[in-house]
């Protein structure tokens, strides 16, 4: 099927908390009309204010042409929010029975070539779809909040999925800005959230046992590791801990810590399979750049990184 | 006892890799003589070549009044190194046996009254400090990578450690202008690296198991949650995914994918206390703010944290 994605012009947005609200930001910022329902009965307001609330940032990044929150119009019913879309992203509260009941309800109201993407924090497709009529288009299409400002987005079909459905997701996300990883297999959490749970369940164990507060859990991040993962993420931070070695090095001597009680979860066997993946995987993303020039890309990066939040900082207090 | 932190002109630096050398690059840009020893053949050289590799940011920064690479004195032995200096930082490799010998050999030729920190990434000093004289003046002092921009420091004492050598750690590293973390009970891998430990399983457990590769791991961060540590950490970032509710909503709406299996992690029990020590903390860290002025924050910063990334990126290209 060719790639419909650029001929879109009108997003549905059913759901419009704060994962909705934030995708409808970020589709009209892109100029495109955006059809939203939600049954709470004060949704338009806070969808309205959500809209709001982005737009300076979303004006600060460039509008595309056409762009306007005038292009935003909350419609009585699912039926009416779907006429016309292209494109419909569901955002509705992580309830597996609530996503079934909708997106069978999407399903039937919206005709069956048009992609309809769950903003699901992590349940499979194949979980999801078991009630609908036209499960062939039904694809996960995961965003970090503010979708309207993280790049991310992770799509991955269920196992009735179709094929051009999932290429049509991540071609129209792409198209519209998004960093676009497309799975090839089901996964609960899909990738980043699994990063990402695995550190926050191990943050309420700490909280939970009077091990460490949320100040210290929060600064333990945000001046230390979490000024480096904008830059390289885990694998390759860790491929220049091994200094000259790279990954290699690094696995080999902390290999053993792998061992040690560092969090509550058990590690993998660290087998020469793996670490031979883990070499291979920070070498191919590496491209050809030497430790030398990574650490470089890293130290420039890292101060620009500090300096942009001390700045964003400082005009919060300002 | 006194401060005596600001006293404080020569730091001997016990162990010369990446993490040794790094530290060498941030006392020496603070305007400190740095004294080094390293059992390896080629130590000196490895060292100049990381101080060398730092200089460039740390003069970007800004370098303190004298401080010069010229500086740096390596020394053939380590009573040599430690002779005269007034803090002494130990950055071995991560290993129990090894690390329990060299810090006995440092007490056994440093005057009683100096500190001598471990850069350890986790063992406790409890476990570290037993075979060594005077265990009353040795603490852990745990940087990340690179010590000479990452500002976290985590100090902790072991059971024999004494109460004004974890304060003058904390007092000197504040002093060289370190964000401090001074820990009251000791907990194997501390905070930080716990967290980031739990996260660097999960990835890779996926990349055994087939789950994902090196490269979607890597953009699953850099691109996605990674954007928003620096600026508000893994709590108040959640405390944004409420809504207008905070961390109060985002744990009653959320609470249940504790029990999904979105990583290997199993999550503590989401019990009242808990709950509501995670929204109280929040509100303590958010310090008056509200959900509407973080947002306004969190937005200003991540645009800045993707523009530095992209600039740096852009620059190691040119």
């Amino acid at each position: 099927m060719a790639d419909t994605s650029t001929d879109i012009t009108t997003v549905a947005c059913v759901g419009a908390g704060v994962i909705g609200g934030g995708w409808a930001a970020h589709f009209l910022a892109r100029g495109y009309r955006v059809r939203a329902w939600d049954p709470a009965p004060d949704a338009e307001a806070k969808l309205r204010r959500i809209v709001d609330g982005a737009w300076p940032a979303l004006t600060e990044l460039g509008l595309a042409d056409g762009a306007s929150r005038d292009n935003l119009t909350v419609l009585p019913t699912l039926a009416e929010a779907v006429d016309g879309a292209g494109f419909v992203q569901e955002s509705a509260p992580e309830d597996l029975d609530l996503k079934r009941t909708l997106l069978a309800d999407i399903d039937a109201v919206t005709p069956s070539d048009v992609v309809i993407a769950s903003s699901t924090s992590g349940f499979p497709m194949t979980d999801m779809a078991t009630t609908a009529a036209n499960p062939a288009r039904l694809v996960v299409g995961h965003p970090f909040n503010p979708p309207y400002l993280i790049p991310l987005v992770e799509v991955v079909g269920g196992e009735k999925s179709e094929r051009w459905a999932v290429e049509q997701a991540s071609a129209f996300y792409r198209h519209v800005g998004k960093s676009v990883i497309t799975m090839d297999r089901e996964l609960p959490g899909f990738i980043a959230n699994r990063l990402q749970e695995a550190l926050w369940r191990e943050a309420l164990h700490m909280v939970a046992e009077g091990e460490a507060t949320v100040e210290q859990i929060d600064t333990a991040i945000t001046d230390g590791p979490g000024l480096r993962w904008p830059v390289h993420g885990p694998c390759l931070t860790f491929h220049l801990a091994g200094g000259e070695g790279g990954m290699a090095h690094m696995l080999d001597h902390f290999g053993p810590s792998l061992e040690a009680p560092w969090t509550r979860l058990t590690a993998p066997d660290l087998t020469k399979q793996l670490r031979d993946d883990m070499v291979a995987g920070c070498e191919s993303e590496a491209d050809g750049r030497s430790i030398a020039e990574l650490v470089a890309e890293r130290d420039r990066a890292v101060i620009a990184v500090q300096r942009a939040v001390a700045e964003s900082r400082g005009r919060a207090d300002g």
